[in-house]
């Protein structure tokens, strides 16, 4: 008899998360109702915003309640159906959680193709953070032919595409990342025009090498220190996404931009965005961020690691930077 | 023979500028060249900014120099002139500076007419800080009526404007201020619904109070952990405009605002604000302002100091909260 193994939270953390703040629990998979179908996830999406779901600070969605399944997006196959809309054999992705299966009804789910793409770019470029950099870059950032855009987390599963993304729209695009091998990656395969390697050099320094017309967008995943050498700047009428905070996640103190009096200077803006608005028009995007794909105008690149038992240190590795491309838990 | 006395800038302060800083000079009256006029300054406007001005850091406009005239804004009559544009006796206002006497020239100064409105009132509310207020909280922040809009300063020359102006376009008007007179002032003379004073109270709680729906609109001219209380309490697709931080300007390490991420979680704009953007529209603004100044919606307020010799000891004025309303000095 199978069984569904799964991620609960047991304790939030104080800083990175620990083994302690989770339990790996086992139960028999659930029989189900009319109308429900039962997911076998193969894949789990593993987001930087995850860390902020399992705080107890008020944010876009409610904290992960204790003992309740990790939340996570995933991907995976019906394998069990009482549902006529949804047949076993359908892919499906959707909010199914850290676990291996989901028992999932109506439209907790949404269909996916994996004729079309491999299952892992549905949580991926096709996914939440392809849709997060589409919706970013496009509809929040307006960004213009000829702009410098300036991303940070420029190597990772947002800033990888957002970069792309301002490339096909004819932007001078830099990337910051850590790292000879992101830095290599975002301008051998993604096509950067400039990158800047936080690790080893000076960030200040550097956007003034690769940014000499100065910087009209900074999509920021990062914040922190970065956020204010980029703030330090932004040309006239900047546009400063503030999508993410990878540095700032398992802090209990946040770094504040010091630099934000500089929008004043420079007329500009800081907008925060979050994808769940958009969504609505992820089929319009999809298919576009698809077409690009196919064209080959658009990389994507996972990590994928396997095991749910290696849930937390897969998860960390978002926070050191050791992954390269969307990292993704293999759970089946 | 009358002469010029003028405040020279000797030296960048160093926190609050004192004595030292500033040198007081006396000079002859210039001979006018053709196309020239020399304006008697009645009263020189004393705001905040000009102490961006005088600090070495890169702003919207380029520092005050060394040993030259202190910048601000003037109004004045028309005392000579080889102008036919601009007769003896007309009344203008300008970037005079801190001085008696301005020479100028061509369209470095535009009339005013002291018949329509006190003339103090064409530095203050027909002036730079009420069109700040005006194009601040109508264009870069698009108030709806309901709407619940936040200021601090709100007994100062810009804030008792927005506020007023808020009000006219039915939102619900809180003001921040320092002490029972500028709160009594913001609730019984300008009609603010609510009122916040923090310096004796805590500001966080006080808008919880206040705002019992959130903040749509925080207009900002302070800075420091007041912005950060706001940002905490901001609704969604609100609105925060950044038009300065006096609370920060005599610091060399800036209080970068800790909720910035709230901005996310609540897709949120933090926007910065110039006036000077908007010189070409000031003639429809101001006619707008006039009226309802003429009709009793806008009240205006002008706390006149006298003697060019007191110009820092005013001039601190700012900072330490003592003043009424718009703060002038008389130098004629």
């Amino acid at each position: 008899m199978p069984t569904n193994k799964r991620i609960l939270l047991a304790s939030r953390p104080d800083g990175l998360p620990t083994d302690e703040n989770w339990i790996l629990d086992e139960q028999a998979l659930p029989e189900l109702q009319d109308g429900e179908y039962l997911v076998q996830n193969h894949y789990v999406s593993l987001d930087p915003a995850m860390r902020i779901w399992i705080s107890p600070m008020k944010s876009y969605l409610p904290p992960v309640e204790i003992n309740a399944v990790m939340r996570a997006g995933t991907v995976g196959e019906v394998v069990g159906s009482k549902n006529d809309q949804v047949p076993v054999g359908t892919f499906v992705s959707g909010w199914g959680g850290v676990q291996q299966y989901t028992l999932a009804k109506g439209k907790d789910m949404y269909p996916v193709d994996p004729k079309l793409a491999p299952l892992p770019t549905y949580i991926g470029s096709l996914g939440m953070p392809g849709m997060t950099a589409y919706f970013g870059i496009l509809t929040e950032a307006q960004i213009k032919e000829g702009e410098t855009v300036l991303v940070s987390g420029g190597a990772g599963a947002v800033g990888s595409m957002v970069g792309q993304i301002a490339k096909i729209k004819g932007c001078h695009v830099v990337g910051i990342a850590g790292g000879p091998e992101k830095c290599a990656y975002m301008k051998d395969d993604l096509g950067f025009d400039g990158v800047i390697d936080y690790k080893s050099e000076n960030v200040y320094k550097g956007i003034r090498r690769e940014c000499p017309n100065g910087v009209d967008v900074y999509f920021d995943n990062v914040g922190g220190e970065i956020l204010d050498m980029a703030l330090a700047q932004i040309n006239m009428h900047a546009r400063v996404i503030i999508c993410g905070a990878i540095s700032q996640y398992n802090k209990t103190d946040i770094y504040g931009p010091k630099n934000y009096l500089n929008l004043l200077n420079k007329r500009s803006t800081m907008k925060g965005m979050l994808v769940l608005d958009y969504a609505k028009d992820y089929g319009k995007a999809a298919r576009e961020m698809g077409q690009w794909m196919y064209e080959g105008k658009i990389k994507s690149k996972e990590d994928i690691r396997e095991g749910i038992e290696n849930f937390n240190e897969t998860f960390l590795r978002l926070f050191s930077g050791e992954k390269k491309g969307k990292l993704v838990l293999k759970v089946l």
